[in-house]
């Protein structure tokens, strides 16, 4: 009897050896509605991932599913470089009204191309414009981005030696609690920043993420980003807040920097902006720091005109009032509850966890143990990531609508994974 | 009597000042079909710049428009990162039947992030990972894209001053033709090569554009890139053809390199390849250069199903036979045409024009006529960008699905706007 | 009457604004013997600076220069580049037996050109080459040079910004006691060195003074030095110490390092070396690292032979036993007492100090008070010079040499100038 | 019978590999009159190196010796820093009224360290601060220096291999005559300055040495200095001559670049300038580009008083009159006369011939010859060295003090090797 060796699938002979997510994942998804995906087996999911944090209203949402097919059905314009048009318009309108105005933010608007990446790398521009310095600080374990300029304020060895090149003009600072309390926040940074004879240089700007993410899911105090605040201001450095993952709701607020009270010089916006997982990106900046010449920075695809149109539709139907910032904080609370009766259960895993809004991590001392839990609870029909420098933590970051049943399913489910990875 | 001044629009008080087209073409696009576009105003153009490129099937094209929406009501998976899915399978099947497979090309395809520059980001950290060494050699007048790895061989001084710091690890060589013939191809490049008291960082890869289309629709001979690519072959370089704006059929065959008879290492894809004018891209490369650790780059955007969608559609509609390579081989002379006549009767302009498929040119001694042709078109409703690095030359860049006629009605335009800038 | 103003001399017409010593100290010298310097008008100065630490043994020392003169009166080799000659074959023998040997010291011995800065390149290069990484750790307030390699690593913001390039490729760590004892040793170079996540670039070396003279005449404890050597083997790092100014006995022994019992990689000398006050560096390394090509670095004035005379005249007559090093303690305990006697005399200056044999500093919390001290001790006769970023230290450098009754004499006079700026 | 092995010389078990010339010429040299060097076994050799250049009046000149030998015995000050002193006045006015004043020549004199590289360090730097640029153009075959910024700016891939970072901020662009007059002079500097899309990064200034030592004695025409003088003038750059090598009398006049009628900015200068072969060097430039700042380039050995002396003494003697220039042309037709008669007695060599003053190359089609003709030189008792960018050239450099009978020697050797070697 031969065996017949399964064909190995297009994905294998034919894509790149660089994915990564496919492999933990090893099944064809097909669809997604909501806070589910399906594969081509039939098999559903639950989604404790939402792409990265690009998908905080859930798979193909129905109100913002209606405006886009309605926008492509008339031929609105499609792709639109940086012209002006009627969708775009509509989406400035609504982000002034809705987000900027109400929040008394007077950022200018600036698309940037509709990556992440694009606009930290804009914001970089700009800050290295307007204060004429090469140098930016950024964070350890934070993450930016993958073209050279954001690589370079990213922590991780691994990614920064993907670059081929030494990845200088950038310096780390310890993030809020590197120390677990043992060192002064800011004691180090501001040293070298009063002492002519540190040898750091003089920075532009500091870059930060409120929540780390890909980092681990480091959340910063209220106090520490206000304290960073200041220390920006008497340093005469302009305050970037990366807010492309942590942003449009995901910790609570509409901007994670919200609850700390403070107005960042930059703020960089990019996954769920779009609200429907489509490519599309802003970088805001205050009004006088609008240096730009016209066409200074460009790039192709700025004028994604779907997105606009579901971005503008989420802005409508989620941030008119106060209730998805509420819901998300009690959404929250489950989860944590959900997770503190997953480290009683398991006292010698020695797992804890922490964050804020939906963005949750559960850490390992043991990195194999993340990834096993992980590994089990695709098999479970759970999506669900590791992050942090080792792959350490365990992510949780379910779409803002998943609705409680479902959140309560994923963390039963995970609490399953926890136990039978012991 | 009071005068009232017009209220400031949205774009003008809340978008950045980086913005430009938006600049020379004052209107609000509202639709668009094919090679025209609709303002809100109701007014019509004729598209002579389908999106830098981006639209070479037109804006909204039927075909694709129907799988699109077929796909979203249906709840296909949106946002997938590097996920298997169903589409994304649809998408690299087809392309490896009806693009690599018939040009025995033997490419592995990596999916970068969805814009130009993240391809071309991609594929020198590629490069110089194969490689072992830092430096690029790029051409005069190349452009390939805005983030810092991108900028730095990208030759416009405006655009790299934008980068806020010295852009290093590239050198620029002369591209075909820059003395007019005066200097034998690549003497300088070989002989900085050659010796090793030179000064010249060895690069690992050599980035060039078949026609460069922001440098001014500089055309390179077949027999210059076959030497090129020799030269490469001799000194263990990589060569990487960025053919952003070139591919996709733009000058007549799907690759703008197939002409010449080379087979480029690297080949980075975009604008076009969704066919939609949505954000996707492309980095292909021979299969021994796959030496990609999981992860190593990666992305938020990289599976943006829609647009694998539609470019699947567009592969199987417009490139399972050899009618558009000659369609737009016939468009092209239609437009060479075109361009003979306008510089005979103008012969004081001192107009001279270039071009290969539908990618042309049309230089004047004073950039600002070229301004001027171009400002008129938009009155009489016909959409024209300048490029070169004094923005002297006439960009034409139709969809390559534009009608005989359209294209008839858009030369005249262009005739009389040059005759009325005299 | 008309005022004839004095002629400007040909230092203020013909030299450079650069030059700084001669602006504090307006007097032209003439002659100089041991600890004593005479200007054109016959005035005597005390010298506490010895040429930054170039004249360890004093000016124009009797037995060296008897030596130089000899050597100089046969005509013997004076520039030999890197030749082998008699004179530096004695000056090596000389060194090792007299130096390394007694110390079970395995160095190899590279003459990097005849400057300090040149021995730091040397010694950065060679680490780099070794590890195959680009990056360098130094620390706080460190002085390395003024050449672009050894100025990446020097603290000074104001010698920093004389690059007119952004300098890269290092990174500053905290120097022993920079937070006076709130944050343990290391805690933050050791967290990012063992964070994968961090965003520190893996150093190939790390630089470090024993003593920080131009930094302000900080002290690093040995067992901060024995750490540092500890993470600098368990983390792959050479450990570079540069003694050009801290070399050569000025701490007591002979390395300033040995009384930490380490053990550096490679150790940078300079200053002292040839005791005579002409030009004269070493580079000196463990054999293994020795992968040097011949010629790979060079330079011309390597070969200065005559200071290889003074050099190893030097050495005999001081280093024989351990007579010097125990006399420069006791000059140091003389200091000390002089020191303390004049902080305790002015408790209002606010002064304390710091040092080691007989490199010691007197810090003022008024930048200017330390100033006004310098300046009117040349108006009494004795040379003194200013370190630390904010030139707030009084830094006292006599020659090993200087007799107890000189050193008693400068004391006082020091007394006087600290009571007279009250 | 037991074979006892030599011993080992301290050469070459202490010293390290990067030694370099003497593994060419295995000998130990003791002392040295005129162009006469005398080993340890009292073997003589005639000098056709000169120090690198460093030895222009012959070794141990008898009247700089007087001169040294009588400051050294009145003790006066040997390490000044950049203190006055009456040596530092007597150089100071001698430099003035005999090279400066009668060339009308403006310059300020700048003491950078006592290296070459120092000085084009100090150059680079203040190029860069007068500009606010970073970049610096170069030419094949440069040789600089090995400190980073001086190597960055070096043409030998080898040594540039041994900085161990990658070296930026340098673009090289072709000496004169790179292409055997295929191509116009300037031409593909001149296009890349003047298009704005060229990618080249706008240098703050060019460096050039008038005739190349290292790179292979490549003799630029007065025509093409002076066509580059222009070109800086007209793109605002700064011009910046390298006359280390080439300066102090070594192509006749003092000043390599006088003969070409030009003012550089900024001029190097050191080998030489001592007279005595002790360490010195100067950063000459236009009294408006003395924008240092006190200290902002400093170095412990800018004083080297005796060098003063001796630099003194040497342009009093040398240079007071048109003798030595006159002197140096003539002896320079000697050589010509011999390389001709070489050339001519040797056809098959292939060896052709160049150089201006005395300095002169000897190029073999095959470095090996040029190998083997230097290494039976020093069989002969004459030391020759190798250059260029393969080793290929033979370089004659001997003392501008030589006598002809001295000189007709060494080449009656030079052809007797060049036919032994056949």
């Amino acid at each position: 009897m031969t065996i017949t060796p399964p064909a190995l699938s297009v994905f294998e002979t034919l894509e790149s050896e660089v994915r990564s997510y496919c492999r933990g994942w090893p099944a064809v998804f097909d669809r997604a509605q909501g806070a589910r995906l399906t594969d081509e087996d039939g098999h559903s999911y639950l989604d404790f991932f939402a792409g990265a944090g690009s998908l905080n209203y859930g798979h193909n949402n129905p109100v913002l599913k209606r405006a886009l097919i309605d926008y492509i059905e008339r031929d609105g314009i499609t792709h639109g470089l940086d012209m002006a048009t009627t969708a775009k318009r509509a989406f400035l309108e609504t982000f002034q009204n809705v987000i900027l105005r109400p929040r008394d933010l007077p950022y200018k608007v600036m698309f940037p191309g509709p990556t992440g990446t694009n606009a930290v790398e804009s914001a970089l521009k700009l800050a290295r414009k307007v204060k004429g310095r090469e140098s930016v600080v950024s964070f350890t374990n934070a993450f930016h981005g993958m073209s050279l300029g954001s690589l370079a304020v990213t922590g991780n060895a691994f990614k920064r030696a993907g670059a081929g090149i030494p990845l200088v003009h950038g310096t780390p600072m310890p993030f809020d609690n590197y120390f677990d309390g043992q060192v002064p926040d800011f004691l180090w940074f501001e040293r070298l920043l009063e002492d002519q004879g540190s040898g750091l240089n003089k920075p532009a700007a500091v870059i930060v993420e409120t929540v780390q993410g890909e980092g681990g899911i480091n959340v910063a105090r209220a106090e520490w980003l206000r304290a960073l605040q200041s220390l920006c201001h008497r340093q005469d450095m302009l305050l970037i807040v990366d807010d492309i993952q942590m942003g449009c709701g995901r910790t609570g607020a509409f901007f994670s920097f919200e609850e700390a009270g403070i107005t960042p010089d930059i703020v960089t916006l990019s996954k769920s902006i779009s609200g429907y997982g489509m490519p599309m990106a802003l970088c805001l900046f205050k009004p006088e720091l609008d240096i730009w010449e016209p066409g200074e920075h460009n790039g192709t695809f700025r004028g994604n005109n779907p997105a606009f149109v579901t971005a503008a539709a989420a802005l409508d139907a989620y941030w008119a009032d106060g209730q998805m910032e509420k819901q998300t904080v009690a959404r929250g609370e489950q989860v944590e509850q959900g997770l503190l009766a997953i480290c009683d259960e398991n006292p010698a895993s020695g797992g804890h966890f922490r964050g804020r809004g939906l963005v949750w991590g559960l850490e390992f001392p043991d990195p194999a143990r993340a990834s096993a839990v992980c590994a089990r609870a695709f098999e479970l029909g759970l999506l669900l990531e590791t992050s942090g420098p080792r792959s350490e933590v365990v992510k949780l970051l379910p779409p803002l609508t998943i609705t409680p049943d479902e959140l309560d399913e994923g963390l039963r489910t995970l609490a399953r994974c926890v136990r039978e990875t012991a």
